[in-house]
């Protein structure tokens, strides 16, 4: 691999810059019906459940796809037909899980705030008081359209005090953010290989307190995202009903030791909120302003505000920071221009540290002074 | 890796063997938005509509997930939802496409036939004549459930000349027999990635006649299985809507190229039909019999009748099967015991004779004289 140049780093909320030794346990061919492999799946989802601290009374059901996937399965399996899902939206992924419940025809209702604000548990207890058809409520643990940390823990007492059931898309956060059953009182958490756990794309999974996954039977919507039929299956000969990813399994069992080598949850998110601090204190010393105040601010992906100055053109940003060996992330806010940098992956203090350099550097070729954005306008 | 002995041989409707150079184009990270993936993401789309003959006409929609992820999305999203599917099944797939429109709540018929039977495009031909309420018609290739080879030109003759769409599951065929837009008409045809184009598993792609995915916005039951969304995502900015497993992509993309390189569909289907040719006639010289008679065999996937001896267990043959470096595949038919051997992936004659001598071992270490089952009851 010495023969080409090295792969950007990926300041990204995923896919990921991943380890040598992830990438490594991809190059080899595995029977998906072969014990061998089935062994490797066998540990995955016991290790996710311990993760999650779920032993005993959670199940991990781990389903193909995006991330996306495993929150589609999550919701058309674990809210009944006649269920309502109250959706907490502050970010285009609480939207998508209202465009979800769209298709299938699920009944819900969205609550929202503004995209630079985390979500109100008074609200959320409010809005489940004024509405007692509301089954489940579904939350976002650390929303990536601007990096804000929802408050899940206070979320999920809200939720449970009312009697209702939560479900949580924790994409962006598990595995480096605390989630801990014992304390957080969930029906389902849904994630993916690729974020803080560090392996490759192609697999999530959803961790589902057993009752409530063995209660779900025929509320699918689809063969496909059942997640009730894909555990049935996994329970009767511990294969997956339809071809697994798996190379990307076999990384995902190397990416779980590293996890675990790391220190865990506790380990993993230490050194992303060490990145995550280099990269603030070093864009606000070069101007640029973080969108969130610091108490809102999740150490997984940090939304930036554009510069005011008009020599700053994101794309030219980009590609020249592309150039130097670190790939961001465009925005996705509605509310402001904004671009964002990822604090996730096999990255430490010397990459973000390059990062810095390299986008200062990127400033002075383009001419622009300082980061300083212009004035908010407050449109939320 | 000359540390570790090497994988078995994986004679199997897939996951399959893949080349080393295919493994090796997974150990690399790449930015799923970042130009050098979509400029993968582009060749790889280009490259399937080739390999159907669909330049112009077809549009190739990748989908993250299995093969069957690939089918339901197809179903779900070029199936009207006031459409009928005409579901013809000769085993577990087409029962399978039969299930999917059960969860969706579309209407379907379905027509069948035994296991060790191909599709009879007269008895098509009836049925459409007899329900003009069918839109379409779902039409399995090669059946794996027996390795079957189902006549679809002269269903697609059938199904065009009734003024019916064809949608077609290509999935363990695609790459090896030929399937041309120009002679066969479709209206979309599933496949995978880890099929015979020998790429790894955890991407399938559907190719679409241009105008009916057009046609086609509104009809998905789901977000993630959605191809019209999916595809007009990619049409806006190249860019996936949802996390693309990046190193299946670049595997997928290095597996293609060595498909061109292999001589497309015909080198491909030539190498696999002398893999089947030494197989059945190796197994045949051990007393083996074949379920389907040589004019109904795909070079696919081959199905073994159950030696009578008393001495042949299937899982002991499997192990010591596994142990010699070759694994193999249950049966999956209702009407007969039996057991698989695949002729498809990166396996040549060297691999097929070695097969067959370590087969021919294992039925003299379990004292099985030879391979010749007992006579078939008829009961389809």
């Amino acid at each position: 691999m010495s023969d080409r140049p090295r792969d950007p780093w990926l300041l990204t909320p995923g896919p990921l810059t991943t380890s040598e030794t992830v990438k490594a346990a991809m190059t080899r061919d595995w029977g998906s019906r072969d014990a061998a492999f089935i062994a490797i799946n066998r540990r995955v989802r016991e290790r996710l459940v311990q993760l999650a601290g779920g032993d005993g009374t959670y199940i991990c059901v781990p389903l193909q796809g995006s991330g996306t996937f495993a929150i589609e399965a999550m919701i058309g399996t674990l809210l009944p037909r006649d269920g309502k899902l109250l959706v907490l939206i502050n970010g285009a992924y609480g939207k998508r899980a209202a465009k979800i419940c769209g298709y299938m025809g699920r009944a819900h209702v969205d609550l929202e705030w503004a995209e630079d604000q985390a979500v109100d548990p008074r609200r959320v207890e409010a809005a489940l008081k004024g509405d007692a058809v509301i089954t489940h409520v579904f939350v976002v643990h650390c929303e990536t359209t601007s990096g804000v940390l929802n408050p899940i823990a206070e979320v999920s007492q809200v939720v449970a005090a009312a009697g209702r059931r939560l479900l949580v898309d924790s994409m962006s956060a598990f595995g480096a953010l605390p989630l801990e059953a014992r304390e957080i009182p969930f029906d389902a958490v849904a994630a993916s290989s690729n974020k803080c756990l560090e392996g490759v794309p192609g697999v999530g999974f959803v961790i589902c307190r057993r009752a409530a996954l063995e209660a779900s039977k025929g509320n699918a919507h689809s063969l496909s995202l059942d997640l009730h039929d894909q555990w049935a299956a996994m329970e009767k000969n511990a294969q997956w009903r339809f071809t697994p990813p798996t190379q990307v399994l076999a990384a995902f069992e190397q990416a779980l030791r590293e996890h675990e080598a790391e220190g865990g949850v506790a380990g993993r998110g230490a050194r992303y909120r060490n990145n995550c601090r280099i990269l603030v204190e070093g864009m606000r010393a070069l101007g640029f302003e973080t969108l969130l105040p610091d108490r809102l601010q999740a150490p997984i992906i940090v939304t930036f505000r554009t510069p005011a100055d008009p020599r700053f053109r994101f794309e030219s940003f980009y590609d020249r920071l592309r150039d130097k060996g670190y790939a961001i992330y465009p925005g996705k806010l509605t509310m402001a221009d904004t671009f964002r940098i990822g604090c996730i992956g096999r990255l430490g203090e010397p990459e973000m540290r390059g990062a810095l350099a390299a986008i200062g550097a990127t400033l002075d070729e383009m001419g622009v002074k300082s980061g300083t954005p212009a004035p908010l306008k407050r449109t939320a």
